[in-house]
This record gives structure tokens, sequence and C-alpha cells, in this order.
């Protein structure tokens, strides 16, 4: 079976900088038909409330995601022999009009799991993570892990607007989508806007794992935490860039020094190996704010990362 | 009574690098009360349909402002010694809420419109300027020289959007705001969409002058007949920064080759002089797409040229 | 039959920032067939003797393209409409071995014009358009028109190589794929090795119009004694992106200043109207060297100009 | 009381990018009368021996200080409520005259000092810290914590200058200001121009601690260290943004690579607390070596830091 | 005799990014003599006002020279067959101590003057040219064309500050240096401080050609005055790198929009033919602030234009 | 012997930015006679399979390395106290033909030899390794240490191309240059293309370091390992400066998160001494890719590290 599968371009047949963009080199296809595992960009960033370009992410993902290559040198996964991987391309958006934008987002990821394919996108601002997870866990609340520098979990912006990339686990919640008790955010940090600014993600049992335990405890115990947190039940993966210190990814809306080495957010993503991920996304790459296509790469490789702990999540399922 | 008028700092006595930034090192200012001209930020591009950024124009440009200086070395004009001008800060936006953030745009320019003071503002994309023209024209339509490689009388995007950069001025025309037989756009240019997406800004009046002709006829035939068609009557300029070619003015959202130089973007406002301006914009600038401050900076120079041909009107109001 | 024709996908349904990035926004095909006019990439720069980049030239352009709409606004030609084009991606190359590279580009450019699709390809260094010409010069010489800062005639670098993107007319002209009777330069420039630099050219009777004659003429008149010089006869069209000023095309491996504005050049483009085009290349953009998208914008508007007057050629060969 | 106290913005009221720009989105305020601590630019970098721009790091650590909210996440200090903090401008500085610019930055600091307020400054490059401790350690010498990649303890360059930023703290000490056996450095490195280059500093009983002993004993134990050494005493806190690593803040002048994380630096300056400190700063952040503002970012989050140290000073003596 | 002069590395053998960087890849020599023109760099910005950078001027310009050929393409000068020239290195400086920097500069030139070789050096600032003249003018002030945004003829910046970059000619004049009936300063515009402001350069007898009377006339008849203005006397000719417009030209300190375009510089430049040339300087290029190298590179081509118009004085000088 | 030494301008007398640029500011000598080790460039990177770019190498770690200075702070070594060095200039390249590019470095590296110096050179592309070892090893077989984030130990690329920048250590191990048995290989990571990449490496038995066995042993573990692995013999010693994390060293052709961090980097150069070094290499800095200098930089400090070694050993044998 394996050998329908799709296949990245191969780097010493045909050089890096040649052929279309696509993410990993996969073929662009019309449809997640068939693919167990849909890669889909969602440019948009029609939440963001300080400097947008989130939505310029998929496309300078996409390039720098030429780099990867077809197997995972630690754990020796093989994503692509394992699972059927595509890129589907963009999920239609509309940056003009916050609530229509939600509703294509939705549309277009429900598209990929009607489909029967797992989505593993990348944004786009944080906001765009609720329209998905509206798609994902639309039958039941899912866990989550997320890796992030902010909870997202404030109430409202600028006299009332519910729907900003600050926002959109306590929507999430209130709609019923995740399982606030299986949740856990790694990474949190930076100064505050009040000391209750956490109370009620804690209330609802979320487990925030700031930056400075994370420092103290190591990456491992911290895992092995999380791990127990959400279980063996459906999991949803949502890795914002800027939980990754702003010298490795400076191209984010919202940067707090002091963040995760990109050494340390391959090891946290590779120790969620075993967990039943149904769909996962890279989040607030912001080409405008980037250098040296750093933060795109930074995401790439996580993108790869996150491919590797859900293609052995495919192949457990089929082999039943 | 020149003595009571707010004098900008002196790059003889205090380096341009040092204290707060402001728009031309003017005083910052609480309030509109007592002056001619009030020189506003609108950071927001809400409208924006590409490249986002225009939220963060008003501050670049005050940096690069600090570059201006006190008197016009063509005209003579000395703007801050025949008009009171400052730097009332920025007006209340919404970066997340399309409809709320036009809202707040017009009561922050209606305010001071209502003090008696004539709005200079510095965007934002360019539909931040329906706002402006509500708050400016709610008496009665005004004519409008638009400097632009864009006509932006687009009618709708996205399915329907009625409000986004690319169109201000058919939302203008049709509310009554403009008069588009005393409307003239210079320097549009660039590939369009069909070849009707002029019609109906010709079929209102509107009077198109392609940056081929322009280049043809030379900046004072073509000024004479900009003035001629808005004649006597109360006109407010807008200068889109993509009007100026790429080059020297890349950081914005719809770049378009061959545009004006800043040579020529100089002199067209320059032969403004003697209308009766009763607002004027500079928008567009996104200085995430800049570089090394040069749309700022041109921004900042044509704030400057604007203030030059308005503080005479100014004063002619008030000596007659 | 016009309905059958590949069309670019619409800005006002589609953000540009959105979906797959190709040439205009068109789609991506796997082969040439049935295609009047082939937009395809040479991503390879094996022949560049400073600034090596050019490889990277096909993915920007294709990025920056994305502002391209399908109208004309001044010769009203509507490419789309009145031939089939496409992107058919990039040809094979090899970055590492210089006579293998040159084979794997003819053998691409060899493809389309055997599926009778014209080149329009996007470089690459200009050694690019030796075995293009190859592919499209094959049955009998064809004449040049041609914008550059440099004649590309030199003879050999680095103690016998033959091979360079100094050389590529020399060879063109030695290998009988030129008429050198039907070639112009247009726009040379810039400090020179010997007074004796250009002598071969002039021997084999291209004509070299420096910058300083350009200047002093005029556009119109320089493109009337283009047009005499190449005739009715099957004419190639080469521009180097380096024949604009380096201001407004920095990303470029070896600039030189005082070059076309992006203005002079579109105007350049578009009076090669009439003659007979069959193909034409936009070669020497340079991205690691560019500055905010500059030279790509550059390259993908005088590529969609070269579109421009390609496009009735085609449709005056199908009308007959 | 704390009602009286100045409140910086709230960028869920107003966003980040919006308003005039100032340290921490405090008021700026004409006098520091009134004030606990009162922050202070010093644009000025006349001390600089390679690469000056320090000169343009208040107004960029304002810009990226508008990142920073209310309550320190860690410590929980809310520095607003428990101290009056404001923006009190830059002071008079002379960028051509060496000994007329310390003199304005002396008089600037004492007019601070004079008020009752602590000044927490924002160079500037390291000379201008001498200026300060004038007006700060005027009645006597001071105990200092250093955070640097160099001792900035040599005698002369250039033939007998006294004055530059790598000779500040030995004209200190000759002068009085600092009491050397109450100071430490901490994160030295770099190759040196003679072994014995620091037998100076340490022959007047400053301790020295390398980067290569921080890294092998650790943050806290090298910050025990370092408080028993400054005691209870009257402290100053300078840091060179220097000792950062160069990845996370390259805009300064005399890179080394091997410094602090950001997420160390945040750790030495948090074990500050309970020390008794009357002035610190930051300096040597030089935006014209800046990239996607990550040294400003850096040096506005470490002025927060600093700020969260010094405000329970003033709420402990105020307690009494 | 020719076959003895120095010649640069020929890029046709050694390509441009290989070897030591050098002025024009000709050979660094210890000492002027013999020389008939000694390239020279003045790394020093110590009277800068507002943004330092030029300090690393020569640097960058020699990196750029390295595009630099053998032969102009118009003049058909071949300077190193007629005159022997070569880069004798920087000069030394002082940065912090600008009275000692003043009088260093002065000595080197100096023995460069006493070597019999003419001076053509590379800024530093605009006060660098202060010390040039003082060793060039020694014996009788001379006449100047000075291409430049500004007329630098200012007495004194903060409270009393005689010696700035804006301020050099007005000593020059004061020392007697230049003789003001036989300056022309040519490319002057941007906001002034105050209409009297060119009062005292204008009283001394020196001839402002503002931009626009530059536009107006055009480059031939503009230098055909020029050259009637020097004469047949000694002449010193200064380019200010910010004469040219930002756009081409961004890393300076002091930029004004609407400047020359290069290849207007390139002309007025040629146009300099014939006059008696003792020595020239390219002034105010600041890498710091530059993108792409385009500063730079200008910088290197004026100073090969300069070269071209030089080389021939000298050869006529020796032809008698 | 000492004083007859070449050593460093020092930049209390010359500040660093002024004087031509050479490595460490040590005086540009035109043969390798007499010197101990000699410095030298390799500008050339004809093996790139990706971004070229390190072709441009030598000239910016020159322009970095000016930034050191001349003991190391840490062992104490004084490299140009105990050995003679000096910067040789560049070997002679070729850009455009592999084959003579090889040849050329070698026979440029083999003259250093011939004259019983070291190499310490500056790429250009890893696949320079090759020719340098050619002329290092010409003898006998070397033991290598290898710092990289690739084994580079390939077959071919593109259809059969034995010579790349992926394949320089299957080459030289075939050539009998290396002796694979004493070889290490420390840092290796990233996506690979099968998982039998390293099979062959591993066969010819070479010690592969992976970067995550690396962080769980530590630096100084590791090295004890390294060093027992070369032993006493003769050792070459080659640093990718992509083994180095790409946000601390952004410009090279193929960054690979998760890198060593710099303070990493000089802990491994450093426990290299005792070793037998009779050559050593940076290699793959590519600057048109870099921010900042951060990677020239990065690799001038290595350059450093290296010669701090590798000086103790001549002196040793010296001593005898």
């Amino acid at each position: 079976m394996t050998s329908a599968f799709h296949q990245p371009v191969d780097a010493a047949e045909v050089p890096r900088f040649a052929g279309h963009s696509t993410f990993m080199r996969l073929p662009a296809v019309a449809s997640p038909e068939g693919l167990d595992i849909a890669l889909v960009g969602i440019p948009w960033d029609g939440g963001t409330t300080n400097r947008a370009g989130a939505r310029h992410g998929p496309r300078e993902v996409r390039n720098q995601s030429s780099l990867i290559r077809r197997v995972h040198h630690v754990s020796g996964v093989e994503p692509f022999s394992i699972a059927n991987v595509a890129d589907v391309g963009d999920v239609s958006v509309n940056p003009i009009d916050l609530m229509d934008g939600l509703k294509r987002i939705e549309e277009g990821i429900a598209a990929i799991v009607a489909a029967g394919a797992l989505p593993l996108s990348v944004g786009g601002d944080h906001l765009t993570t609720l329209p998905v997870l509206r798609a994902v866990a639309k039958s039941r609340p899912v866990g989550m892990v997320h890796f992030d520098a902010h909870t997202d979990t404030n109430d409202s912006y600028f006299g009332g607007n519910k729907y900003t990339h600050g926002t959109p686990f306590r929507r999430a919640i209130e709609e019923g989508l995740l399982d606030p008790k299986r949740m856990v955010q790694i990474g949190i940090r930076g100064s505050i806007y009040d000391t209750t600014d956490h109370d009620w993600a804690k209330s609802q049992g979320i487990r925030i794992i700031y930056m400075e335990e994370f420092v103290a405890r190591g990456v491992e115990d911290v895992m092995a935490e999380a791990r127990a947190i959400v279980g063996d039940g459906a999991t949803y993966v949502t890795f914002d860039i800027d939980s990754i210190d702003p010298s490795m990814a400076p191209g984010t809306g919202t940067p707090e020094i002091g963040g995760f080495t990109t050494r340390e957010a391959q090891q946290l993503v590779r120790l969620l190996a075993g967990i039943d991920i149904v769909g996962a996304d890279v989040v607030e790459v912001a080409p405008p704010f980037d250098v040296a296509g750093l933060t795109a790469l930074a995401g790439a490789n996580i993108l790869f990362e996150l491919l590797c702990v859900m293609a052995p999540c495919v192949a457990r399922r089929r082999a039943g």
C-alpha cells in the first residue's frame, strides 16, 4: 500500500530551490480524499490585536519546509511511508470579515475531517485554532497540549470583542470543544495584566506549566505530566511559535523573551509520541517580522516533528 | 499671536534622536482645542485585503518626521508661524472589528472638526479616509485631489464585503460625502482585473489621470487641470503612499512599479497651493514592509508639504 | 475557445497571500501541451562569476507575481483571454555541473517548443539564455532585443572558461543561434575592462545603444530603431533585470548605477508590440541580495509586460 | 494612595501600536517631582570606540516596551501599584562634545535625584553610567552589580583619552563614586588585549565572575554571592545589553558570542530582589545594528525586571 | 612609464569576491610616495549631529568598489594608465576626541599632499572635509564644487559647538581655505530652520543652486555655470552622498527626499572634466543605515567618476 | 624570537573600523614563508547544492574578526606570541569550473604546507575541505574532528555528481586522506533521506555523535571521547558553521534547528587542546543569508578558538 502514498521530491535529484513550493515538497492535491493527514494552510490573522502578518505564514513555512527530508533521525519514523500525506493548499479565508473568516476556516477543515484525514495546519494567528476545533471536536470535546507563551484564555478586547487571538481557548471551552481537565499549557511566561489573569483558566481545570517550572523540571518530566493529563483520549496539539524564544522565532506578533530553544521544542513534540492526536497546528508565524526565514524554518521543523508523532497514530489505527 | 503657536523642538538644540517622538517634533497635546491644524494618527488597517501593516504607520512617520525643519525652502511658508499646529495623538481604533473601527475613527476626527481644527492625518490603510470624510464632509460633499496607484472605487470583495481599502471612494460617493465631478485621481497605474474596472468611477464624473498621461504632460499641466477640477470649493486631499514608486516607498501593501518619484510627488503637492483644503491625509505607510525607513520618510515629507499648503489656507481664512 | 484558457485566481475572491504560489496565480500544469505560452522557471546560476543567487529567482518572482492582475491598463491587452498560458514549473537543473546544467535546461525548453508553446522564462543567470536559444533557435538564427547593463559578449573567464553569464551571446552567435545583424542591446553602461571590450560585438553587427544614448534620445525613438533592427523576423527578447537601476532592482549579481527606471522599462517592453516574438525571458533576479522583494516585483511586472506583447503575437498567428 | 500612581495604557483597550511611544506606555511627564522611580532616556554614545548607535537606544526601547504589561508573572510584583513611575523623557545631551555631554547627563540625573526619585535609565553607551553615578553617588560611594561582557575598567584609548565606554568604572572608582569592594561583574568574557587586562580591577577588589564560572555554578549560586558582595548598602545596577548573547541582542557595539540567554538574564535580575537599589540602567542598545527589534525588546524586558526589583525597595522605604 | 603604474586586479582572472578588499581592487600601499592620486579612507564621524555611522564608510565603499573596472565607458578615460593610483589605507582617527580627530585627519592628508599626490578620500562625515582642506588649501584658498542636500554653512550647534558636519564650510571660509566667490553648491533642498538659513552663505558670494533650479535647467546648463564659477583655479570637489536620493543612497545620516538620481550624479561629475582639481572626496556614506550596499555602491561609482576627471588633470600637468 | 612575530593592530590605538580588513587585524602578507600558521580564505562554493553564498565568507569573517583581541581569556593562550601568524589572502579559485576550482584550492594550500605553515582556512563550502586535505594529508591519512549538522558522506547528487558539499568526506576516505577510524563527527542532526543515510560512514568506522547524544552527555564527556578517537596522530579539525544553531549562525546554506549554542561551540573547540592539529577550517559561512553579521562573527570567534589550540601545537613542536 505504501507505494501509493505521496512522496516528497528528492533533493538529491531536484535541488531544494527548484519547483513549486509546497509543504515538505509533497504533491499539491486538490482534495483531501484518500489522505491520512492533510497539510493545510490557514492564511488568516483577523484575530490579531497587535502585529498582523501571520496571514503570510503558510507561504513562508512552505518555502522553508523545502529543507525537510523524509526520515526522522531520532525516532526513525518515516511519515510518508506509514501515512498518506499531501499538501491540500489553503482553506478559504476572508481577511476583512472576522466572523465570515471563522466560518470559512471551519468549513475548510470540516471538509478534511469529512474525508477521514487529520488536519495538520499552519496558521494564521491563534484564533484560527478555534474554527479548526469546531471542525475537529464537533462530536465530543477533545484534550489539548498547548505550547505557548500566552494562555489565550482572555475574555474580550476593545470593549467587548469576544474573538481575538487572545481568547480562542476560553471560547472553545465555552463551546464544549475542549475538555479543560484534559488541557495543559506549557511555556507560559511574560508580564501579565493582572494577577488574576490566569484564574479563569485554572478554575476550569487547565494545567498551566510556566516557563520557570519547565526550566526547573526539564522536558522529560514535564512531558510525562502532559501525557498523563491528556491520557488516552482524542487530543489536539497546538504549537504557538511564540513559545520559542524570539531570537529563534522573531517573526511573530507578540514576542516574549526567555522562550523555548528550538532544541527544547523538538524534544517537547517528540515526547508527544503515543498520545491520540486528532489534529495539530503551528500558528503565529508572521513573516513580515521574520529575519533570515528563521521563524518559518522553525515552524517547518516543528510541523515535521508533529507529523512524525501523528503518522504513527494513523498507522496504529490502520493496524487496528 | 504667533508667539502662542506651538513650535517644534530645534535640532540645533536637541538632537533629532532625542526626546519623545511626535509629528515634526511638535508638542503632543491632549485636545485639539485651539488648534488650526491637528496632526493625528489613524493606526488602523482593518480594510487591507493583502499585506497589513499600515496600523504601524503613524508611529514610524512620527519617527522619521524628526528630520523635518520649520520652513519650506521653496515656498518660504513657515507653517508653525501662521497656523497653530500640534500632534493630538492617535484616534481610538479597533483592530478586530471593522465597523467599530470605522465608527471610532469617525468620532476621533469629528472631535477635531468640532474644535475648529483641520485634520491632517496619517493612516492607516485607505479605508480610513472614509470615516475621515464622514466627519469632514458631514455638512456637504467635498471635492478631492487623490494621489494613488489605484482608484479605490471597487464595489466589494470576498463575496460581498463593502468596506475594504479598495472601496472607500465608491462608498463615499454613495454616501454623498464626495462630489465626483470635483474629484481627480492622479497616478493611477498597474494591471487591472477587467477593462471595465474604472467605468463606474468615470461614469460618476471622476477624472482619472493615468501615470502615462502624467508622464506625457508633466506636473504643472496636470496640476493646473486638477486645480480647475476642484475649483474654489472645499476640497479634501488624500495621498496614498503607493502613488510613489516602490523603490522610494517600498513599505506599502500594494506596490506598483513605475510610480511617482518623490521629487514629482513634492511638486504635485506644492501645486495644490491656493485651493481650499479642509483636510488631508497620507495613507498606506506599512512599516513592516519598509526598508531603511524610506516610506515613512517619504510620508513625513509629504505630510510637511501638505501642511505647507494647508497652513496658508488657515491664514487666509483668519485674515479673511 | 477562450473559455478553455487558463485563468488566474481572482484576488477579489481569494486574497493574494493565499494558495500555492505560481506565476501570476495561474494554474500549475504538468505539461506544456495545449499551451500557447508556457511560463517556466530556470532556477540555475551556474554561470555566475560574482554574486550567485539567481537560482532562487523563479520562486520569488512567483511570489511577487501574485500582485499581477488580468488586464494591461494601457494597451488593454487581456493575455489570458487571447492565449492559453500556464505555469509549467521549473526545468530540471544541475547546480553542480555546468555542462549538464546547460543540457537539462535546453531539454526542458525544447519540450515546450515541441509542444508548440512559446517559452517565457524566469532565470536564473544570463547564461540560461544560451540553452534556451539552442531550443528556440534550433532551426534558424533569430533576432534579439536585449535589455541589459552589460553586453554579455565576452570570450572567456578564469583562464579559459567559455561558458559564464558574461559570454552567452558570443557563444550563441558562434553557434548560429543569433543573427547579430538583427540584434540590439539597450541600456549598456558602467565601467569596462578595456576600450576594446565591445569591439567584437560591434564587428559582428550588433547595435549597442548605451544608456547615455538612450537618455538623450528617449524611449520611443530608441524602440523605433530596435523594432527596425529586428524587423519582421523571429525575435527573442531577453531582459536582464540589472538593466533596471539598482535602487529599483537591488537583488542582482552585477549592479550598475544609472539604470533604467521601472517606468522606462515598462515603456521599453510595451514598444515591442508588433514584433514576432518567439520566446522571452527575465533573468538575473537574485533574491538573496534583494530588499523588500523589489527586484522580484520588478521582474514579475516585466514578465507581465512581455506576456502582453507576446499574447497578441499568438493571437495573430492563430488568426492567421 | 495607589490610585494616584501613574498607570500604563491597557492593551485590551488601546492596541499596542497606537498612541505616542513611551516607556511601558506610561504617561510622559514633564518633571520627576512626585515620582518614586523615573524612567529616563540617555540618548548619547559619545564614548563609543567602535560602532556607535546607542544614541538611538531610548527611542527603540520605548517602542518595544509597548509589549510590557503590568504585573510580573513570577514574583507577582505590580510595580505601578507600589511605586509612582513615569517616563520623564530624555536628559539633555550633546552628541558633539564629550565633556559637555557628560555634564548635561549628570545634571539631568541630578534633577531626578533631587526630586527624590530613583533613576532607571536607558542608554546610551556605557560611559553614560559615569555621569549617572556622579549624580547618584554624590554623597557616598555605592556598590554595584554589573552585568556585562567587558569589565569597562580600562585606563585610556587613542593616546590618552580617559573617557570612553571602556573606562567608566575605573573613572568612577578614582572619583570615589564606587566602592570597588562592593562591586561584582558578571558575564565577563571574550578575547582580551593582555593577560593583565583585568589586574587593575581585581587589585581594587572588584569581583569578576567570568562567563565560564557562571556556566559552571549556575544563576542562583552566582547571585547569592553577588548579593553578599553588595550587602545591605546602597547599590547601583548596570546592565550592559552585550552581556546577553549576540543572537538575542545583536544591536550593540561590541558583541561577544557565548553570552547570557535572555532566560538567564531574567533570572539574574530577579535574584537582585532584596538589595537596596538606588538606581539602575540598561545600556548599549544600538538600534542601527539591531534586527527585528530583538535587542530593544530584550532591553525593554530587562528594564521591567529591574523595575520589579526596584519598586519593592521604594515600597519598603515608604513602609519604613 | 605606464607600465609602472598600479593596476587593479582583473575580475576575469580573480573573482570580485576574492582577495583583500581595497579601493577598486588596487594595491594597498604603505606610503603615498610616487602616487599621483591617493585613494584614502577617513573613517570618522565625530561631527555627526544625528545618525552616526559614516565611520564605517571607507570599509564598505572598498567592498562595493570591487565592482569597478578599468575604463570609463563614456569618456574612454583609463585612469590607471595615465596616473599612478593606489589605496593608501585610512588616515589615523580618534572617534572620541573631536579636536584630536580633526588634527589627525589633517596630518594624514598633509602627508599625501607632501608626497605630491592628490587626495581622493572617502569619509567619514562632512566635517572631515575641513581638515582635508586645511591640508590641501594650506597655501591659498581654493574654489569648490559642492554636491549636497545641505549647505553645511551653519554657525554652531548645541549651545556653541563650532565643529559639526553642519558647519565645515563656514569654518573653511573663516580660515581662508575656501574662496567663497569660487564656490558653488548644487542640489540643496529640504526644509530649513529659518528663511535666513542660507543668507550667510549667499552674503559670502557662494552660489547655491537649489534642486528645483537644477531640475528646471538640467545638468548641462548647471554644470556650465559651475565650471565658470570655479574657473581655471585650483578647485576642490566634495560630494555628499545625501545629494543623491535616499532611495538610491539610503545609508546616510540626514536623508532628504527628492535628490539626484545616480544617473544625474554621474553626469554632474563627468561635466567637471577640464577643471583643475586638487583633491576630492565622497562623504556621508553610513553603512549601518544602508540597504543592499546601495549607498556604498553609489559612493564607489562616484569615486570612480571623480577619479576619471582627476586623472586627466594629472596627465595634463605631467604633460606640462 | 617572539618580537619578530606578526602582531595585530591594537584597537586602543586604531579603532576597529579603521584600516584594511584582514583576519584578526594581522598583517596581510604575500607569502606563507616564515609563518607557523597561515590564515587563508577559500572563497568558493562550487559544491553547494542549495543556497550558495559561502564564496563571500572569507571577506565577512575578516570584517567581523576585527573584534578579536590578542589573548584567550580562559586558557591564557597568546597565539601571536607563541606562533607566527598572518593573513596570506585568498587562494585562487574558479567559481565556474568545479574541477579546476578543486585543483586551484589544493595548489594554494599545498604552497602553505610546503612553506612549513599550518593552514587555518575560512571557506567556502564544505567541499573546500577536500582539496585542503589533499594538500595536508598528502603523505598519510589524518584523523579528523568534525563539527557539523550533517555527515557530508553522501555518495552523489543529481544523477552522478561525485563532488558536492554533501560528499567531501566519502571522497577523502576513498582517496586515503582520512583514516575513518580516527574520525569523529559531532552535532549531527536533522531529518534524513533514508534510515541508511549514515550506514556507509558507520561501516567505515566513523564515530557519529548525534546532537541528542551530545545534549545528554555534555561537552566534556563528548570531547574526552573525541580526543581518544583521534589520539596522538596528526589530526585535521573542520568546523561547519551550521553545527551552530541557525539563530546564532543564520548565514549558511543548510540550516538545521536545534544546533550548538556558541557557548557550547567555544567549549568544544577549547577541549581540543593537546591534540596534534595539522590544519583546520571554518566553513559554510554564507553572508548573503546572514543577519547582523552574526554568522561571520561566530566564524571569526571559532577561528580564534581554533588558533588558540593550534598555536600551542606549534610551540610544542618548536620546543621539541
